[in-house]
C-alpha cells in the first residue's frame, strides 16, 4: 500500500497524451495494492487509474492480466478496463515501468460483508468465470498446490516462532492435501484473490471486481473455496454459515456446481486456507514488524484450517447434498 | 506518504451521511501530506478530501487551519474549502482522530517549475497574504527563528554524522541569525511550506494552494523567502535568478514590498534555508535508512544557505534597488 514510483508531472502529461484522454486535471498517488504503483488521473475525459508494475510483477504475465481485464469488460463483466493508447498498445512503459492505464471503477469495498454481500459476491465470481469461460490465454497458479511445499520450505525452520506447533501442522497438512487433492475438476480462469478489498459494492450490489494480478487457470470450485475463507468468517474467527450458504447459492444461481465440485469443496477449502496462510506466514517471517507494511495475522487461517478440517460434508457450508446441480443433472 | 489509519465502509458511510453529501460512491487512501491519513472521496455532490488528523498535529490548532482556509476560500482564494455539517461544523472525529472533509481541488503540481510558473507562483502567494489580512486567528511560527537553536541541540552531537563540519557551520549560522534579524517586518497569514508540491497548476496557471498545516503569523517577506528556497534552485543546486526575479515581479504585482522586506530578503532566505536545513537533517538522524519513507537530502540546504550567505543586496534575486515598492513609496 505504496507509492513506490514518483512520476513527474510532464512525464505523466507526455505519457496521458499519447492515450489521447485530454489534458491531466489531477493526479493522486492512491494507497492501493501491495505490489504496484498506482495513481487515480483525472483528464478532460474521466477518471483513470494509471498501474506502475513493480518488481514483484512479472512482465511477462501482464499480456495475460490485461487481456483478461479487456475480455471482461466486452462481455459486460464490470472490471477495470485496460485503455489502449493511439497505436492500440495497452501496455507500455513510465518511468522505467511497465505501465497501463484501466478505467476507473465506482464503488466502495465492504468490511463487513453481510450475507447479502455474500450472495452478490456469489453471483459476481460466477459471472466472472462465465465470461472468461471462452477467454484464449492461458496462466499457471503459481500459488497453487505444487507451490505450496516449496514455499513452506523457505520457512520451515522458523514456522514455530509464529506459534508452536506451526510446522508439524502444515506438514501433515500438506501430506493429506497432496494426496487427496481433486483431479479433473472443471477449470477456466480463477481470481484466485477475491478478498472484500477486490469486490466494489454500490448500494449492496457488486459494481464491480478489482485486482486480477493473481488470476490464472484452475479449478473454478478452488475460487469459491478462495471466497469461503475471505467472506463467511466472522472477525472472532466463527465460521458463518448463513452467509457461505448465502454465496453458494448466489454462485449457484448463475453457474450451477457439478457434484463433483460439490464433494471436493471441502478439500479445496483447506488447501485454500493453507495457501493464505503460508504467504502469510513467510511474510511474516520477512517483515520486520516495525515495517511500515501492516502485518497480516497468519493465525487467522490456522484457525480456518481447523475449522475446515473437521467439515465432512458440503452440508456444511450449507449445500444440500441434493442441490440444484445435482437436481439439474437429474432431470 | 502513507494511509495511516484505516477507516470501515460503514464509518465512512455515517460520516459522510451527516453532512448531507449522499452516498460515498467511491473512497481511496491517497498518499499525500507527510503528517495525515487523507482519502479520496466520491460522493453524490462530487469529490472531496477526507483528512484524519494524525498524532503529530495538535488538535487544539486545527480551528487555525481550518478557519482559515474557509476565510481564503471566501476571499476567492483557491483552496481546499472545509465543509461543515449539517449542525455547522467542520471538524469532527472519524476512527479516533480528528477529522475534517475539504472540497476537492483540480490541479497538477509541477516537478520541473519554468520562471513563468514561480511569476505564478509569487502572484499566488501575494493573493493569499492579502486575502488572509482580516484573518482573526493568529498562530505563532513552531518553526520560526526561536525554535531553531533547541531544534539543533536535539541532534547538534551527531550533526557531523551527515557532514563533516554540519554542527560547525549551523553553530555559525544560528549565532548570525539570531543577532541580524530583522524585526518590525509587515506581518501576517503566512503559508510557511508552500513548496511545488503544494501548489496546483492547469494550463500553467495556479489553480489553488494546498496544505495549509505549517500557516502561521510571521514575516510576510519570509513566506517569501522560503519559496526562494523552495522554486528557485535548479536539480543541480544552481540559484537560478530568472526564476526568482519572475517570482519576485509576479508578487509585486499583487502586493509591492516594502524597502525593509526588500532590504531584509538576503537574511529571510538564510534562515529559511536553515530551518529546512534543521528539519531534514533532524529527519535523516531519526530516520531509519531502510524506512519506507524517504529521506530528504540536508545537504540540498547546505548549498542553498551557502548561496544566500554570499548575496549582499537583494539585486542578487532580481530585485532592482530601485524597485515597484520604492517607486511607489517614492510618488
Amino acid at each position: 500500500m505504496a507509492v513506490y514510483t514518483e512520476v513527474g508531472d510532464e512525464e505523466l502529461a507526455a505519457f496521458v497524451a499519447s492515450y489521447g484522454l485530454g489534458d491531466v486535471i489531477s493526479f493522486k498517488g492512491i494507497a492501493e495494492g501491495v505490489e504496484n504503483t498506482n495513481y487515480l488521473v483525472e483528464t478532460a475525459c474521466g477518471w483513470f487509474i494509471l498501474t506502475l508494475y513493480e518488481k514483484r510483477v512479472d512482465p511477462a504475465e501482464l499480456p495475460f492480466f490485461l487481456g483478461l481485464m479487456e475480455h471482461l469488460a466486452a462481455r459486460s463483466l464490470s472490471c477495470p478496463t485496460p485503455v489502449r493508447d493511439r497505436d492500440g498498445a495497452n501496455l507500455r512503459e513510465l518511468a522505467g515501468r511497465p505501465a497501463a492505464i484501466v478505467t476507473f471503477l465506482e464503488g466502495v469495498s465492504v468490511r463487513r460483508p453481510t450475507p447479502e454481500h455474500c450472495r452478490e459476491v456469489g453471483m459476481g465470481l460466477a459471472r466472472m468465470h462465465l465470461a472468461a469461460s471462452d477467454f484464449a490465454l492461458r496462466r499457471p497458479n503459481g500459488l497453487g498446490l505444487a507451490s505450496w511445499s516449496p514455499l513452506f520450505q523457505r520457512f520451515a525452520g522458523r514456522a514455530d516462532e509464529i506459534r508452536p506447533g506451526l510446522a508439524a501442522l502444515i506438514t501433515a497438512e500438506l501430506r493429506d492435501l497432496e494426496a487427496h487433492w481433486p483431479a479433473n475438476l472443471p477449470t477456466g480462469v480463477i481470481h484466485a484473490d477475491l478478498f472484500p478489498d477486490n469486490v466494489f459494492f454500490l448500494q449492496d450490489h457488486v459494481s464491480g471486481l478489482i485486482d486480477f494480478y493473481f488470476a490464472c487457470t484452475d479449478a473454478l470450485a478452488y475460487d469459491i473455496a478462495v471466497c469461503l475463507n475471505a467472506w463467511c468468517f466472522e472477525q472472532d474467527g466463527a465460521f458463518n454459515i448463513t452467509k457461505s450458504r448465502a454465496l453458494l447459492k448466489g454462485y449457484e444461481s448463475v453457474r450451477p456446481l457439478e457434484s463433483a465440485e460439490r464433494e471436493a469443496l471441502p478439500i479445496l477449502a483447506r488447501g485454500s486456507a493453507l495457501r493464505f496462510l503460508l504467504t502469510r506466514a513467510y511474510d511474516w517471517i520477512n517483515t520486520p514488524p516495525d515495517a511500515l507494511v501492516k502485518r497480516k495475522d497468519p493465525g487467522e487461517y490456522v484457525r480456518r484450517l481447523a475449522f475446515h478440517r473437521t467439515v465432512a460434508t458440503p452440508a456444511s457450508y450449507g449445500l444440500d447434498s441434493a442441490g440444484p446441480a445435482a437436481g439439474i443433472a437429474a432431470t
